[in-house]
């Protein structure tokens, strides 16, 4: 079932091919002015790629004078698989090579069921995918977990909502099962990639992307290149300590941020409230976790419920101060909040923003955007894609 | 007076400046090994360097077996002016091209001084030092600053603890002043670049240099280059809000970390606190500023002045707690303590280390250490020189 299986050669084949997934078809002469190579070298490097199917001819190219160059697009049957396991539910989607989104499939599921009913599941919706044609065979996935990985390995290392999970090996696993290469990452790395690649972040060098579900964390972009630190845990902002004597966190801290505001710290928040936030669909809540609470308030304000309005301003007040703190110290070109909290929308990006715009040196708010991503659930999964993408378009 | 004329022709030319600068006079033959080079090309590469006279001859190296490889390394004769401009004194050194320190001056000054007085007196400094017979004239300049710069123009901007020069032309002005290429950073990621050029970061990628002097500030390094932000002002920790209703800070909030806990801070602290703090030195103290006040602290505390020790524990506690949220979302390999405030050593880094150990994640800490920095006061001198070099060895 493995399908491709070529690599580039060298750096300048790499570069080509990422160009023609993040530009799509383009003519040899005008990919010759962006990789900065001879007319004879280029032609040899793409000669070359064609000989390995990775890249096709597409036709004749819009005439610059003289002789009219030939279009080449990377192999149309190229096909990645983009996994996002979420504390709540399972995403998968199927993309081309230039990651345009396929098909895309959703499951509610608790992550605390474990890696092997998950993956069963993750494979079951990818062999749906498959068997409606959409693609033959997989050359690659990504996957991306709601906890610290260790990427060079991609196993999750210790992570607090994950029981079940520290240490299993899920690329080695997931590989065997899919017979093509992966990768894993953390899933707010894959979100901000994705929102890098398609979204709201395209074309900045250095950000931040905010996840709100059950958990917190934050994806960290420099240079255009996800930062992961030291031993793959950076970003994890969910357990800085914003009340000395909070309330007891799932890492065994007291007064961390996840554990004062996050898709299940809002369900709980709502439930202990009085006056009772006017919330819909528990009874669905209830079976599936934090995150659907999350989604409850989210709905009951819109409704215009002023409890839940209350505590979605509270919670964006205290995710706004760890974030100005951050946007000091790390001085980003923008800020993206997404995530299942997300349906939060506008009430919690004013909380955030007032924080930020206030507490952080004017020095680095100047010019700062603070924005909503802007794919929702396919962040992830395009980013999925965008990862083994990265890897198999790199010098084997 | 300019001196150095040539740059490097291409990246291969600046990689083996920076071989030589880093590692010292290296035969050809080693040379090749690090930067992939055929022979051929390499010999080419290495002529040139020498016909452009930055890199000379230096004999014969050892015998690998066959015809015995030439020596070389950079020119005897060039000079680097390294100026570490600090909140309350001026540090002028001379390096040759390994940014080895030939000589070295401090003068105690006030910052607030203002940019006119400050570079007179730099001046003054760099001129003793060439008459002393340790250079004939400088190949270029780095010098650092305690706020935030603009780095492509090298123009400090909205400094809070530097009233008069928002917006001066310090490169501009001191490139015409000494005939040589100029380049400013912030003091903090001067000390960063000096730790790890020539201290305790050696060979470290990723890691935070944290400054406690009159202000506090942090060095962000990433990949082994300094990560300056999208304005120029990343690691401005000094205004992280500490406390809700705080003290009011100099840049205009309150409750940041730098009213808190910093050498000026710490003085405030040691004049108002019952038992007071037996206090050494404090005439030269009091004319001189905070710093220097902080100093004062420090040496009480070394006598085993109970006050002074509790000072600094809670001022290390303040100051843990941020670099704990600092090490979670960043995850760096190593932290490094350092500026005027390191004179309160041990004590200090033992409060440092409890807050981080306790407050951030297990996989953030692992294998984390926390140390002083080993260069003390030539940290910033090494940094400047570092800088410039960085700048003149890149391809022109």
């Amino acid at each position: 079932m493995r399908r491709m299986t070529a690599r580039p050669a060298n750096a300048h084949q790499a570069r080509l091919l990422r160009l023609l997934r993040d530009g799509g078809p383009n003519s040899r002469a005008q990919l010759g002015d962006q990789v900065d190579l001879s007319r004879s070298k280029l032609a040899v490097e793409v000669d070359r790629l064609l000989d390995t199917g990775l890249v096709v001819a597409d036709g004749l190219a819009a005439s610059r004078g003289g002789r009219r160059s030939h279009n080449i697009r990377l192999a149309p049957g190229l096909r990645f698989l983009g996994i996002d396991i979420g504390a709540t539910s399972i995403d998968v989607a199927v993309t081309n090579a230039e990651l345009e989104v396929l098909g895309h499939l959703n499951h509610p599921m608790d992550v605390r069921e474990g890696p092997v009913a998950i993956f069963e599941q993750a494979l079951a919706l990818a062999a749906k995918l498959r068997a409606s044609g959409l693609a033959e065979g997989f050359d690659g996935a990504g996957i991306g977990v709601p906890g610290p990985v260790r990427f060079p390995e991609g196993v999750p290392v210790a992570p607090p909502i994950m029981p079940g999970w520290d240490g299993f090996p899920v690329r080695e696993a997931l590989s065997q099962e899919l017979g093509c290469p992966v990768m894993v990452d953390n899933d707010v790395n894959l979100m901000a990639m994705g929102e890098q690649h398609a979204g709201v972040a395209r074309s900045v060098g250095d950000f931040l992307c905010v996840k709100i579900g059950t958990g917190i964390g934050c994806g960290i972009v420099v240079g255009g290149e996800v930062y992961r630190g030291t031993t793959g845990s950076a970003g994890d902002i969910g357990h800085i300590q914003v009340e000395p004597e909070g309330r007891a966190c799932a890492c065994g801290n007291k007064g961390c941020l996840e554990a004062h505001f996050s898709g299940a710290a809002l369900a709980r928040d709502a439930r202990g409230r009085r006056p009772a936030p006017q919330l819909t669909r528990t009874g669905r809540a209830a079976r599936s976790g934090g995150a659907a609470h999350g989604r409850d308030v989210a709905a009951a304000a819109a409704a215009g419920d002023a409890a839940s309005l209350d505590l979605i301003r509270e919670g964006g007040n205290r995710v706004g101060q760890v974030i100005a703190d951050l946007v000091s110290f790390f001085n980003p070109g923008l800020v993206v909040i997404g995530g299942g909290v997300t349906g939060l929308g506008h009430t919690l990006l004013a909380s955030v923003r007032t924080q930020v715009y206030r507490q952080s040196l004017p020095l680095a708010t100047g010019n700062l955007p603070i924005v909503l991503g802007e794919l929702g659930p396919a962040a992830g999964v395009i980013g999925a894609a965008r990862l083994i993408s990265d890897h198999l378009f790199s010098p084997a």
